[in-house]
């Protein structure tokens, strides 16, 4: 049993559940932080154990272009490598193939694509990507997908669902380890009738979890919510359900309150090196001058380390000299927010009061303005694309 | 009492002893890592303190710059802001000013500056130094000195020297708390005379420790052992002797065996963020491609975090990926070298074995070339010189 479904929100489809795993079990709704290159960005095992995260994500891709997946292995898997003990997901790399490098060529066969850091030509399919993940070693592995963009054609877009279904029935043929999860990934756009196909098509193959790939990738909010929507309704409840991707603290309510049980992103990390800290009501960049004389934490009452130890001004002092233990201070409160975040719903959910808690969390919360948003998304995509 | 003498050598002018300070007792020889922005950069205070560090130095310039002295005195000073409860160091401000910022005058009255950060006009003198490191609070204080370049004129030189003694005259006066020791400043470049008359000037004036400064500025390093052994004859054995930017093992253990007490330099943190790490038997770089494949420690035997917990393979990885963790255990690492050093030192004199210490560290460490270090340190100082 890899999944095991402990309590269901009477008012919403929101759920606290656990996951089995070679290397322990896991709550959820759980957060993962992104470790793409065998490290979540300046921090040690040691302190994403103090914040209390479980489980942690790291980038096939990554890895197999630096240090290489064989390299990995002769050092005893991913777990050693990196010196973290409890439970990893590691992706199959579609969506940096199709986000990060430069493509080159999709075929049924598999993906041609050049490296984002020499230009070097590599080729990858569902066999491979399998093969890899079994190398590595993570608890979670995923299928290999085709990703479309979020304003393609609906021929292409059909097309890319059609291919990764097929990849994933390879997927599924081509694993030997049994001792780990193989999640199959939705695809099908923002078109609901292409969601629904790809739901019922995955299902039927019988996978230990699913994920909903595709979104958050620059389409209107609106539209993310109403496709997790449309895919979930067609999920097996006794399966995880996981969001990939999507990581801030309004996304992460929003898709529990719709039967998500997993989220990844590396937003939390990413934010809080340009001093973009969470707070309840929303979020505060450090580097903001009204910080520059706060004798008091950055978010009074938050029991991080960075809180209990320091001032808001020192933390910005960090910022404004762009040294590095400032970056370190502001990842850990952040993914210690929304391991609170993770804690707080999870709790909530058992008590019975989640529809509460969500309505609490947006009587205080400001979002980040949608069109900024949309448009710091979409031109970090490209800026992505273009092999930065 | 600030300094008690407690083992000398009976071979050498090594010796152990003890610090007093309202923040703790420090044993000597020691070396303070240096944290310019109150921060060693990279590590919280706990990494310090776990590494065994049990003073550290903040430039009294930089602070000033920002956030600025008043803020950290409002912020309850400087050992509060940074969160660091053991002794503290403050240098000056001269050396950065004679090094770093853009030099405008020096008059008897002060120095003239520009800031290296945004070309902003200052004025220092002793007196305003002596007000700065008092709010700032640090267990240790500095005179305010001229430091000239390794290749000044002798009339140059000794111009500075004059200056320096009175200035140090002026800072003892402006001293308000008895509860700082404020030591002074030997100056005299590379001129066995001027660094005896520098002594004996300084000393006449009884301070309760002394530092040599003007030595590691680009000078062969024989001519910089050779001004230590001239200045220390003619200081007093009961005080502390304090060489002021000097930090690589090889440095270290020659400033010990001439009588010196106490070290600083940013050194051994600076090099740590290029992938250069101390052992036995000098310094390796982690970025050399042996290190790839490496399923050991760095430095089997090391009993530091990095060495305990991570392969000298995964320690490659983060720097050929530019990773920030990699700037931190590498840091740890060189931290916790120099640390363990100064321990081994210590105990070494205890014994009555320096010199076969000595020896034994001699026959097996392969120091940084001489030339290549000269042009290296050159190099460096005219980069800081052009306001990098």
């Amino acid at each position: 049993m890899d999944f095991r479904l402990i309590q269901t929100c009477p008012d919403s489809k929101a759920r606290a559940g656990e996951l089995i795993t070679p290397h322990g079990s896991v709550p959820t709704p759980v957060f993962l932080p992104v470790g793409s290159q065998a490290t979540v960005k300046t921090l040690t095992p040691e302190e994403l154990k103090e914040i209390g995260i479980s489980m942690v994500l790291a980038n096939t891709y990554h890895l197999y272009l630096r240090p290489g997946i064989g390299m990995i292995e002769k050092m005893g898997g991913l777990h050693e490598f990196m010196a973290w003990d409890r439970p990893i997901l590691t992706d199959s790399g579609g969506y940096q193939i199709f986000s990060l490098a430069a493509l080159r060529r999709v075929s049924d066969e598999g993906v041609l694509f050049r490296s984002h850091i020499d230009g070097s030509e590599h080729f990858l399919t569902p066999e491979l990507t399998i093969q890899f993940q079994e190398a590595l070693g993570a608890d979670v592995i995923m299928t290999l997908d085709e990703c479309p963009a979020y304003d393609d054609s609906l021929e292409k877009v059909q097309k890319a669902m059609t291919r990764t279904h097929h990849w994933a029935e390879r997927c599924q043929r081509a694993q030997r380890h049994s001792d780990q999860a193989l999640y199959a990934i939705v695809q099908g756009g923002v078109i609901p009738e292409l969601r629904h196909q790809s739901a019922k098509y995955l299902t039927s193959l019988d996978f230990p979890g699913y994920a909903i790939g595709g979104l958050s990738i620059g389409e209107p909010k609106e539209t993310t919510l109403s496709m997790i929507e449309e895919t979930v309704a067609l999920l097996p409840e006794a399966k995880p359900r996981y969001l990939m991707g999507v990581g801030s603290p309004e996304d992460i309510i929003e898709g529990v309150a719709r039967g998500i049980d997993m989220f990844d992103s590396a937003l939390p990390t990413r934010v809080a090196r340009n001093g973009a800290l969470f707070t309840w009501q929303g979020r505060h960049n450090i580097r903001n001058a009204v910080y520059s004389q706060m004798d008091k934490p950055f978010a009074p009452g938050c029991d991080c380390y960075t809180c209990r130890t320091f001032s808001a001004a020192y933390l910005h002092h960090l910022f404004s000299c762009d040294e590095l233990l400032g970056y370190r201070l502001a990842t850990i409160h952040n993914l210690s927010f929304i391991h609170n975040l993770m804690q707080k719903i999870r709790n909530a959910i058992f008590d019975g009061n989640f529809s509460s808690f969500h309505d609490n969390f947006w009587a205080s919360y400001q979002p980040t303005n949608e069109q900024t948003r949309l448009d710091q998304k979409r031109k970090w995509l490209k800026s992505r694309n273009q092999g930065q």
